[in-house]
């Protein structure tokens, strides 16, 4: 059994954190093993695997589990070193790029999770005003690159790509289109989704929507 | 001029961020210039070093700066390869310790910065709460091991021995007893403070009380 087959992955398709770790192994050709979660009805495998937050996505490889996307995307491209790199190997350009997808995680994401489960009022446009906010660093950050690390798909694009996914819907729910607003980012994820690990791995935008509205319903958003 | 004296940091006494990369550059035997930064008058230097986030530590090399105080450590351990390596090499261990010290960002510091903070009442339980079982689930993780990453000093007890300094104000304000509730950790931060690097970057536990204390004032908690 060759190695890659000892891989499986704890994920959910919505999940843009696990669509992370299914574009990185896409991009090291690592075959695995897909195990969907429900996460109102979490797995034995998926509780023991990460009993500390009990989330996916998790990689198990060789019975062993890894918790958390960004490490689990480093873990990737140290494990399965011999396809091209997703960290840059110099440790200033590594800084830089731990730094951005760091931002996405503790900045970005914070807003981009909540603007679309607000009801019209005051805290509605106070988020919606950071998260212009933040994706006006992000674009002001990749600038006229090609991908946020320079001329390579890298660690940044990684683990912002998955959340291109979203922007369908912060149009559709009249928050913000990204489109007009970020030219750049909206060329970049384009750009992103013509690499075969980008595009088999980002669930379809209008599933998203559906996923969304569901919840907005739920939450009497709509 | 020699590569080491071409580093300043950007810091502030108290902070347990800047501790983190005061350890990691004493474990490197690399000198630097140390620049104290007043938190409520930050200078241009800090600004424009990290203008995202506009928060110290920042570590800069060469004039490149480098924020976040993880990345900074982990930054610190690849410029300066030479000596003893703060991260393991082996991808798996690599992993774990990034794992954990990514539990002490996201759980126990939210925690343990807010439960000096608040008045008596339920807030204050609970966060008590989450406190102590963020505590006990680090005392497993360390169980009979000397150092969080096993014989070696390393990424997760940087990470974490920081935190030791404001043991002394959990006692002193009533709220919780690290030697009595959690005496291996106890018995790990001693073991920490008997290096040199740890011995020489950590604030006075008493200081960090007044500090502390002068703060519960402000905000009418005593």
């Amino acid at each position: 059994m060759s190695e890659e087959k000892e891989v499986k992955l704890l994920d959910n398709w919505a999940s843009a954190f696990g669509v992370r770790t299914r574009i990185a192994l896409a991009e090291k050709g690592v075959e695995y093993e897909y195990k969907e979660e429900n996460l109102s009805d979490k797995s034995e495998l998926l509780l023991k695997s990460n009993p500390v937050h009990k989330k996916i996505p998790v990689l198990i490889h060789h019975d062993k589990p890894i918790c958390e996307s960004l490490i689990i995307v480093q873990y990737i491209d140290e494990a399965f070193p011999s396809k091209t790199p997703i960290l840059p190997s110099d440790p200033y350009a590594r800084a830089i790029a731990l730094f951005w997808a760091d931002f996405i995680d503790k900045k970005f994401y914070q807003y981009a999770i909540r603007v679309w489960r607000l009801k019209k009022g005051e805290e509605l446009e106070e988020t919606k005003k950071e998260l212009v906010e933040n994706l006006r660093t992000l674009e002001a950050e990749l600038g006229e690159k090609k991908y946020f690390g320079g001329e390579d798909f890298g660690f940044v694009d990684i683990a912002f790509v998955p959340f291109t996914s979203w922007f369908y819907s912060f149009q559709a729910f009249d928050l913000l289109s990204v489109e007009e607003e970020f030219p750049k980012l909206a060329a970049w994820g384009k750009r992103c989704l013509e690499r075969k690990s980008v595009a088999k791995s980002l669930p379809e935008p209008k599933k998203v929507y559906e996923l969304f509205t569901a919840r907005r319903k739920e939450l009497g958003v709509e």
